[in-house]
């Protein structure tokens, strides 16, 4: 969270005059996004987020995450888009970084949902599916297998510096995994989101007014984009599972899309991959954090926790 | 630049309770200030900023910088006002934090100020003072001779790793500061601002909607308030001083408040002044900054070469 890029008035002036956005009213540099610089900018007609994309996202994938906000936003969902210039782009430059404008949108993500929440998060992520099915692009998910793989590999046995035993978790928990993960074709496939988080997510009221953050965005199993809501929305803020949660954001999807008893089967083991995903991530921050760097950590052992849980019988109980 | 505090949704329901604002429709941590947490909050009826007081502020010194804001705002002057809650407190407590709610300004900061905007400025220091001039409340520069004195000394020779000779340098211009520097009552004093960087100043087209960020202002010379406005409008982005930006900017402050001729005189020795307390400062976070610390830590140097322009003839012609 943080401003990379320095942007002045100038520089903002001209970039906005190659869109039909009206003049600059004022814009200030958003603590928000994970590496990118990110601006709200106010004009004349409208207010947008400037996104300047930095090294974290690869510029090859943009014309997949852009492609994709334009295509869910097309389809009626309230999800940002990206805003052509006057020449139909919206893939742009800004001082030497790829950048787009995006539609801003009001609303305030919840740190602690609750179980209504939930149910409203299901029924979106039923939509989003149902609405990228059609979408033509593809991008792999670089941080499923291969990409924990190579994370553990990475972070090796300086894991244990996190907590005693750690590396060794990882690594059978990988081998677990790998053993038992579904085959490419055995469930339902399509875009999925893979980081619908709450700070993802925007309320107003009862209502979901947004859905930002496609950066993650790529091809899975649609039931592990579940998955990935589940270890999100599903525990408390002391990390504690709510069942009430998770089975209402369960048949909430389902009323939009109703799972194959394969992949109620497979939950389970999607979310313990889930949690393996965010856990790696974080522990790989958590080891290469600068000292006195002011980004947040976040602490890689909630999601050891949440994993121990989705091990759990009770976990299963929940889903029957 | 950072957000410090964390502020969930619920703890911002609450605090926004206390006031009669509306009910939060968004809010973004937002990358400004120098080492306070500071919000966009929107609500129902309006926009705000919401900052929480971090280390760097004095608490003590807070009720004297929210007064004088709600001062000048009742001026008439385009400044930042902080809003108070139903039982009329402006200055109030969130997450264990001083906090205020502040009204938002449109408008955007110039980075390369024209002479236009410099003579905006000029006019809008001189009705600043004469707003100020009833203002009961005082508070004593922390960064003058006596805080420079602290400064150099904790700086010490550490600051020839910045520049070779620079320790030198400045044990030598503040001896001779400190020796011609005028007496307590040797010149018109008041409440100035002692800030007024284009970063604290918002322009919609040619007008000034905007001043913000009053966390140095204190009691000291009028004309030292415009000799921080030299330091840093009236120089371009190469550090090359603008005759025209100094000329327009003293120019249309007289058209306010006249300068009397022991002030002119000694305007050269008060930009030292303030390129040294500037220099000293930037030196002290260079010093101090932390290894792979996200915030940018801004060269002492340019005020180094200000200070060395102050005291050339060429800064007396254009004075003349």
């Amino acid at each position: 969270m943080a401003v990379y890029t320095k942007v002045t008035d100038r520089d903002l002036q001209h970039f906005l005059a190659e869109y039909d956005a009206g003049g600059l009213k004022s814009f200030k540099g958003i603590a928000e996004g994970v590496e990118n610089s990110n601006f709200l900018v106010e004009t004349e007609k409208a207010r947008f987020i400037l996104t300047l994309y930095e090294k974290r996202v690869s510029a090859a994938d943009l014309p997949f995450f852009l492609g994709l906000m334009t295509h869910v936003a097309a389809k009626g969902l309230p999800g940002a888009g990206p805003v052509a210039d006057r020449q139909g782009l919206t893939l742009k430059q800004l001082n030497g970084r790829p950048a787009a404008l995006i539609t801003f949108l009001t609303g305030v993500s919840r740190d602690d949902p609750s179980t209504e929440d939930c149910a409203a998060l299901g029924t979106m992520l039923a939509r989003f599916h149902a609405a990228t099915a059609d979408f033509a692009m593809a991008r792999e998910n670089d941080l499923s297998l291969s990409g924990w793989k190579a994370l553990i590999e990475r972070c090796g046995v300086a894991a244990d510096k996190c907590a005693a035993g750690l590396s060794g978790f990882l690594a059978e928990e990988y081998e677990t995994l790998a053993l038992a993960w579904p085959a490419r074709d055995a469930l339902p496939r399509g875009v999925i989101h893979a980081d619908l988080f709450p700070d993802n997510i925007l309320f107003s009221g009862a209502d979901i007014t947004g859905l930002i953050d496609f950066y993650f965005a790529c091809t899975d199993f649609y039931a592990y984009d579940l998955a990935v809501c589940l270890n999100s929305w599903a525990f408390d803020s002391a990390h504690r599972f709510k069942p009430d949660r998770a089975q209402a954001m369960i048949a909430a999807y389902e009323a939009g899309r109703p799972l194959q008893a394969d992949e109620r089967k497979a939950l389970p083991l999607l979310c313990r991959g889930a949690a393996l995903r965010f856990l790696l991530t974080r522990l790989h921050d958590w080891l290469h954090q600068e000292p006195g760097a002011l980004v947040t950590v976040k602490d890689p052992l909630e999601y050891k926790a949440k994993s121990d849980y989705f091990r759990s019988e009770a976990f299963r109980e929940t889903l029957s």
